[in-house]
């Protein structure tokens, strides 16, 4: 396997000099809108959003090896404002918030006027999309990869990493927090990853692949991680959902062991965050309780994180093969 | 003044954190194998220049804000052997060794096979290139704008930022170690700086301008980099051509304080390294002597360098102004 050098170089500059993925996720858009006008009781403007963001973004980036963020509210106002410093990753995302609903499922829509070509413009460091994803809705499921594949294809011509996070969803006569679903959870991840990776994508942002308000056994989590990664071709790291943090320090810590290069992590490191009405009460718990989880995950990253290149088989100082004319045919 | 947000982007990975240019130059070709060739009475095979360069890079890294390579030696080894740091910046010169001779002076020709678009694929923060130019000989100056021209263009489309070095150099009857071309010096390197900066560029690497060996008074200098600063219209930092170090410490502090934004510099800090044959000996001048330069010169621009964004009259959370459809007219 040999990778090609915007992709090797954007991929050190969204991970740990060891090759750990330590990233903080903020591209929220519709979710974040939606908790803070809950918790708020009234509508939360764009300027709003812009500074919640650009809060957030700049206490976390200096414990994080990037920062994802949505071309909206948080990608150019982070640069603009330099709050997200040059020395840090910047992942951005490509899909429009939400999903379009069909008799077959879900199916995800790229943002409008946005594109891989404006993220690699801008000085991103690599591409994410989230896609839902149902792994045992074949007809579904292949609208989503071309998707995917399409997206693959433009971060391959301007040779950008591109990262995917797939998220299994509840369809009909399902409940996404019943016990069926929860028992369905680890198939469904596992066989996502199968299929995701299959795609020429290099990293999998895969959902822990088993509910732990149900599965308390550690050893069957191993295990499923453990075939999480057997079956990814790719790098793959845990995202976090809207878990509480307990939940995900065990996740992020059970998924290293098993092979994972890290996580990418959002609301389960800084979602209470949004109870705070109060900028000086917020900023207080952001810089003590928010920051101290993110250096512990960032210890669990040092200690059991695959590094990236290991994960595909690599040397940290052989990732590609050069020769005199590599120029002339770059 | 506003910039675009590629361009801040890659002036922020090149910069420290408070703004200065703290770049290490080794972008050299002809005139470093040159070097080479002399002192170790053998030809320099392609893989030697690289494995120099990659020892370089490697133990400079940790105390630049960027370096500037070459691509043909340098700036694809650096990435795929994983010596080059993902939140180090990375500039990428554009133009071929030397130089043609015309009957009016030289001309700068760009490194065929490469190209701008190139630097920007690869995840370089900055494109840089180095002209021959006389500001006194208008007809030849002017292709040398064109082409300074052209490449500007391609880093406006790709949003990169671009560094111009342009080097004075003696026409016949000249000699450039005489007095009567150093007395001509501060007028040539000013009339240039104010020449090159109308064009669309981002950042000038300028040359001193006065000949050390011959100019004594430190005031005179303040006095000839004061005019520089004020002609200049974007950002500028020192470049070290051949000169020994304590001239170049002399020569970096001295423009700092009339307004210079850093250095870039190279042979000054490191040529000596050319003299051991010894891998041994050489590795311990370059862990010691050339790394505690460095240092030095960082903690010149820390205590002297004006931020990029002060010279442009920019504040460091201000860089650009954004509105919500920022990203559908990017």
């Amino acid at each position: 396997m040999s990778f090609t050098i915007g992709k090797i170089r954007g991929l050190q500059q969204i991970t740990t000099s060891a090759g750990a993925f330590t990233i903080c996720a903020m591209d929220h858009r519709g979710s974040l809108q939606n908790l803070l006008e809950k918790e708020w009781g009234r509508k939360i403007e764009f300027q709003e959003m812009v500074e919640f963001k650009m809060e957030l973004c700049a206490v976390m980036s200096p414990y994080a090896s990037a920062i994802l963020l949505d071309p909206i509210y948080g990608a150019a106002p982070g640069i603009a404002r330099g709050v997200l410093p040059g020395n840090i990753g910047l992942l951005v995302s490509v899909e429009a918030t939400g999903y379009e609903a069909s008799s077959a499922g879900r199916i995800t829509k790229l943002l409008e006027g946005w594109s891989v070509e404006k993220v690699k413009r801008m000085g991103g460091s690599a591409v994410k999309i989230l896609v839902y994803y149902r792994s045992d809705l074949p007809d579904i499921a292949k609208q989503q990869l071309k998707t995917i594949d399409e997206v693959a294809s433009d971060c391959i011509k301007h040779d950008l990493p591109f990262l995917v996070e797939p998220v299994a969803y509840p369809v009909k006569g399902e409940k996404a927090d019943s016990a069926e679903f929860a028992e369905r959870k680890p198939v469904l991840v596992i066989e996502t990853a199968r299929q995701i990776t299959e795609l020429p994508i290099d990293v999998l942002k895969s959902e822990f692949p088993a509910d732990l308000r149900y599965e308390k056994d550690e050893g069957k989590m191993f295990d499923y991680c453990s075939e999480l990664n057997d079956v990814s071709k790719v790098p793959w790291v845990v995202l976090s959902a809207g878990v509480d943090y307990e939940t995900f320090r065990q996740q992020v810590k059970i998924a290293c062991k098993a092979g994972s290069s890290g996580f990418l992590g959002g609301r389960a490191i800084w979602q209470e965050l949004v109870k705070f009405k109060d900028r000086g009460a917020r900023t207080n718990f952001l810089r003590t309780t928010v920051v101290d989880r993110f250096k512990e995950l960032a210890d669990i990253n040092s200690a059991f994180a695959t590094p990236w290149f290991s994960k595909l088989g690599l040397k940290k100082n052989e990732l590609a093969v050069l020769n005199e004319n590599w120029y002339t045919n770059y």
